[in-house]
């Protein structure tokens, strides 16, 4: 059911500075910051031969990261995202499975622009997870 | 210099069941356990299309994840690991950059026979960061 790993995020406290960091120490493709309004946080993709990284900052008073910042001050990894064909085929698998959803249960409009859900971390040992239809 | 993200690793406390996990609700194709002793960790592979994900429960006395899960008992994200073609040019350029590696600062020989050597959390915005030389 799973294919690709989309992406992997990153929280951290400052994105100018990991960004310039992942651009120099690391010898990375990073990429301008992008806005997401919608979705409380800046990212920065860092872009590898064969998926991405997500830096994210928070962006707004309610930023979904801020939490996780707080208690991770200097940043930490936030959560991974698969690809699926079909994400409400996938979210019926894994709710029968007694996976729960995060939210109402239906999928959103992520940030790449296409459908996405969260499962509870603890149903996935601790990791939040994200799916994505592609 | 960083090149393909060559794993995610995931601490989780019963290898079995999250295997199983995987298996069942994420539809994911997953290797038999891999007993690694020398690292301290029984290893499951999750093959994703493009990169793929390991599953780690510590074996033995000093683990390296024991304290993890000590702190994260029902699992979570452990590391990052990046394909470098250059493992010493590399960590030159990042001890350069100020970042700090673990250990003595030479390069070990990882749980797939090649070289590699962790960077310190603090010095990538909390993320445990691996590379390996490929």
């Amino acid at each position: 059911m799973i294919g690709r790993l989309n992406h992997v995020a990153l929280a951290v406290p400052d994105l100018t500075e990991a960004a310039e960091r992942y651009r120099t120490a690391l010898g990375a493709s990073v990429s301008e910051p992008q806005p997401l309004p919608e979705h409380g946080v800046t990212a920065v993709f860092v872009e590898l031969d064969n998926t991405k990284i997500e830096l994210l900052e928070p962006l707004g008073a309610d930023s979904p990261i801020a939490a996780f910042l707080a208690k991770n001050p200097r940043g930490g990894m936030h959560h991974v995202c698969y690809e699926v064909s079909d994400i409400r085929a996938a979210r019926d698998r894994l709710v029968a499975s007694g996976a729960r959803v995060l939210g109402d249960g239906e999928p959103k409009i992520g940030a790449h622009g296409k459908p996405v859900l969260f499962l509870h971390p603890s149903d996935v040992f601790g990791t939040l997870t994200e799916l994505e239809e592609v």
